[in-house]
């Protein structure tokens, strides 16, 4: 098995939104709830991405042609990533919806998607790499932790929390300066 | 009691500083474990806020000076912010670091600083506002839920992970390509 982990290109924003949904439908059947949104579409993703200002960096998994899944694919894994910040910290990155195919799972894809992260976040001058996820993801879990991340909601208590929708626009709505 | 709440200037970096510090130091009183960082130091925060390229926002709460503190301070209040990504949401806003000082709080400075990220990040294209905190802040928790906020970890489970220091060297290591 030999596969190339690079950062996604405009072609590859076809595949990209086909492992998204992939992920969101594994997701969907994992919570008890319905999410409230199918995931970002195409033409956000690619103008988030590859405006002039892009939002997020995305990794992409790719196998050679004569390895490609039963379904015709070689893009096989990605993983989205965004930098961020923290006053504790300083300059941070997020890791967001590491996804690999489960046909190419168990060969260090993954790994070598967030090994990726981890380099270019450290030439950017970050000091840690953070994940937000649903505790029910237990493969993702296992392999944080098998690469020596720590759950800092067992371990401190750190929580999330979010407000959007009609609670945003009226928090918004308040600023009368 | 009247006050602004606007982005910070360069003049406000030392009283930002100031109240890095004063808040890392509750936080510190009100966990079992030290911190391992106290902060980041002002060059970093000039530089990554103020750069080409600024990695966060800052809005500060500034009371006129005959409504300055017991110690002569008039920037009271602050909250830290940076622009994310969600494969499922788009655009997100991260807040962090909500402080207002105790002697200036039930006056809706908080709600005043929370509401104008809000109102920015709309602004911005963002359709969620989140929070990572610890779970003994209480106050930012009572009001985060009075302003329709959401705890995620408490109702989907969510759980934050990150992995830093050796463990992350380790990882970024790990690319052979």
């Amino acid at each position: 098995m030999s596969y190339v982990v690079r950062p996604w290109a405009l072609r590859d924003l076809k595949d990209v939104m086909r492992l998204i949904r992939v992920s969101s439908g594994w997701k969907r059947n994992r919570t008890l709830r319905e999410w409230s949104c199918p995931g970002v579409v195409a033409t956000v993703l690619r103008e988030d991405g590859f405006g002039m200002d892009p939002k997020f960096g995305c990794l992409v998994a790719e196998v050679p042609p004569d390895q490609r899944s039963k379904d015709g694919h070689t893009v096989v894994g990605y993983q989205f990533h965004y930098f961020s910040y923290c006053t504790w910290k300083g300059r941070i990155v997020f890791g967001e919806d590491l996804y690999v195919m489960p046909e190419f799972r168990g060969k260090g894809i993954g790994t070598s998607l967030l090994s990726q992260v981890a380099k270019l976040a450290l030439a950017h001058g970050c000091s840690q790499f953070r994940f937000v996820l649903a505790n029910w993801n237990q493969p993702a879990m296992a392999l944080y932790e098998k690469l020596g991340a720590i759950n800092v909601t067992a371990r401190d208590n750190w929580v999330v929390w979010h407000i959007e929708g009609r609670a945003m626009q009226e928090l918004a709505e308040r600023v009368t300066q």
